[in-house]
C-alpha cells in the first residue's frame, strides 16, 4: 500500500506544475476548468480595483469602526489553531484560542503595538470566520464586491460566508484543510500561503488530538467533553521535523500575495497561511466560502485517499 | 481497507443520484459542470436535427459506401472485447475479436442477415474506434457535426477520434473503461448502456488475463508477446456470478439512446453496451472522443482507488 500511496504523489507531481497567475479575472467557464482539476490560481491586481483597497488604511478604520465590539482571537505567539504541547501534562493538543469582545479602537491598539495594557501583550487576531464582513464589519461591507462574479455564477450560488481577517505579522494560520471552495483576496499588507494538495494527506502526518482552548492567562485548558481533532503535525517550513516515511514526496507550493491580489484556494487544500504588515503596521484580506460540491467522484475518492493514509500511518506505527 | 472502500462506495451513492436528462445541449459551461463532477447526463433529442437522422438507412448506406472497404470485427456470439475461456487449455482469457477486410457492401449483407457464404454465419461488428468516421466512412462524415461544439469549447481542444459503430442486436461489448470523455451520438437502432463510476472499481473484479484474439475460424489464440490486461470478470446483468466482497455495492446506472439521443459518458467509467436493431436490422451510432486531463486531482486519485481494489481483492485471495 506504501507503493500505491508513493505512486499517487510522484504521478500527480509529475503531472502538475506551479500555480497559474492570471492578469485578469477568469470568466466563469475559465474558472471551472480551474475547480474542475482541483488547482489553484492567482490573479495579479484581480481585486485592484475595490474601494476598499484605496480607501482602508488605520485612519479610515479607527474612524469607520470606532468603538464596535470585535469578537477577538488571542493567543501567546500568535499560534491561532495549532498544534501546541501542554507545559501541565505534556500532551500535545489542537489549541483553539482565547476568544474576547473588544472595542475596535482597543483592538487596533494592540495590533499597532499601542498597548495600553503593558500587562497584556499577548497577540490578537480578528479571525472568526463567521461571515462577520457581513456582521460586526458591515460598515466595511460596501468597499468590497459583494460576491465573485466569476465563482457565483459557474458554482450556481452565493458566497456561504465572507470573512474579514485583521491581524499583524505575529499570527500565523497552522496547516489545515477546508470543506470550501475558496477565494482570497488581499487588502492591506501581504500573505504568504504555503499549498499542499488533498493527495499529500499521507504527508502531513495528521493525527488525532484532544482539542483544547486557551483562558484569558493563555494556559491551555482540555475540552470538555473531549474531541479528537485530525490535525497536520507535519510543518513543510520544518521539513525534518515529525515527518511521516512520505512527507518528503510533498511538493508544497509557496504564493506571496500583495495588496490587490487575490487566490483561488480550491476545496480540501491544505494551506499554512503567515503574513507582513502594511507600513501602517497591519494586514487585513477578505475571503469568500463558496460551499463546495459533495456529490461527483471529488470528495468520495477524497475522503478514502484520506483514510487510506490514516489506516496506513496507523498501522505502521503499530508494527 | 475494506472498510474505506465500503464508506467510499456508500458514500457515493448517497450523494449522487440517476442520471440528468437534458431537452437541449448544455453550454459550455454547464458541461464543464458535469465534467467537474465526471457525472453523466443524457440528452433526449441531442443529435436528431442532424442529416444523418434524416438521411441513413440501409438503401442511403449501400450506395454510399458501395464496396468500400471496411475493418470489421469479427467473433463467435457477438462477444467483441470480452473475457473467454477457452475450451483448449481452460484458461480465462480477454479476447479481442478477429478482424478482417469486407467489401462494405458483404459485410452489410452479413448484418442483415443475407449472408451469400452459409457458411460463415459468425457476428460482425464494425467497431475499430481509430477515428474511423474520418477514414473508411468519410463518405459519411458532412452527415454529422464536426464536433460537438459545447465539448470542444469546454475542454479546449478538437476531438481526437470520432468513431461509427455499425452492428446489430447480437454484438455486446462487454464492461470496461476508457481514458477519454466521451459524447455517444445514436443515429440508427437503440444503445442499452450500464454504466458504473469509476469509484465502483473494488465492485468489478478486474482481473489481469493474458491477452488473445480470434482468428478466422474463431479458435482463440494466446497473443504473443503475451500481455497481462485488467478486465472485468463481474457482469453486473449476472450479479451472482463472479463477484468480489464489493460488487453488491455496486448502483449500476442503466440508460437506453434512442435515435437522435445524446449521451455523456465521463471519463474513466465502466460501461456495457448492447443494443436493439432499427426497424431495417442494423443499429448505427457516432462517438467524439476527447482526450481526458490527466493533470489535476482527478486522474492521480483515481488510479490510487483502482491500485487499491486490486491490493486489496489481491491480498483476500492469498490469505
Amino acid at each position: 500500500m506504501d507503493k500505491a500511496t508513493e505512486e499517487m504523489l510522484v504521478t500527480y507531481h509529475e503531472l502538475n506544475g506551479g500555480i497559474d497567475v492570471l492578469h485578469e479575472c477568469p470568466s466563469p467557464l475559465e474558472f471551472m476548468r480551474y475547480v474542475a482539476k482541483n488547482r489553484p490560481f492567482m490573479v495579479r491586481a484581480g481585486c485592484s480595483a475595490w474601494p476598499a483597497i484605496r480607501s482602508w488604511n488605520v485612519p479610515h478604520l479607527r474612524t469607520n469602526l470606532r468603538d464596535t465590539p470585535i469578537k477577538v482571537a488571542i493567543t501567546p505567539y500568535g499560534n491561532a489553531d495549532s498544534v501546541v504541547r501542554s507545559a501541565s501534562d505534556g500532551v500535545n493538543y489542537f489549541v483553539k484560542p482565547f476568544e474576547k469582545n473588544e472595542p475596535f479602537s482597543v483592538f487596533l491598539s494592540h495590533l499597532l503595538g499601542q498597548n495600553p495594557d503593558q500587562a497584556d501583550s499577548f497577540v490578537r487576531y480578528s479571525q472568526t470566520q463567521n461571515d462577520n464582513l457581513r456582521s460586526e464589519y458591515v460598515s466595511l461591507y460596501e468597499d468590497v464586491e459583494p460576491d465573485i462574479r466569476f465563482a457565483s455564477i459557474a458554482l450556481q450560488r452565493e458566497p456561504d460566508a465572507i470573512n474579514l481577517w485583521m491581524g499583524n505579522n505575529q499570527s500565523t494560520t497552522a496547516l489545515h484543510r477546508d470543506n470550501y471552495e475558496n477565494i482570497y483576496c488581499q487588502i492591506l499588507g501581504s500573505k504568504e500561503f504555503v499549498l499542499l494538495p488533498p493527495v499529500e494527506t499521507a504527508c502531513v502526518n495528521e493525527q488525532f488530538l484532544p482539542g483544547a482552548t486557551y483562558n484569558a492567562c493563555m494556559e491551555i485548558i482540555p475540552d470538555d467533553p473531549s474531541l479528537k481533532i485530525p490535525s497536520a503535525v507535519w510543518d513543510p517550513d520544518r521539513p525534518k521535523e515529525s515527518p511521516t516515511r512520505f512527507s518528503h514526496l510533498s511538493r508544497p507550493m509557496r504564493v506571496t500575495l500583495h495588496s490587490g491580489d487575490m487566490l483561488y484556494l480550491p476545496a480540501c487544500w491544505y494551506h499554512k497561511v503567515s503574513q507582513k504588515d502594511s507600513e501602517e503596521g497591519i494586514c487585513c484580506s477578505v475571503n469568500y466560502w463558496y460551499d463546495m460540491d459533495f456529490d461527483g467522484t471529488f470528495h468520495a475518492t477524497n475522503a478514502f485517499v484520506r483514510n487510506m493514509a490514516w489506516t496506513v500511518l496507523e498501522e505502521h506505527k503499530s508494527h
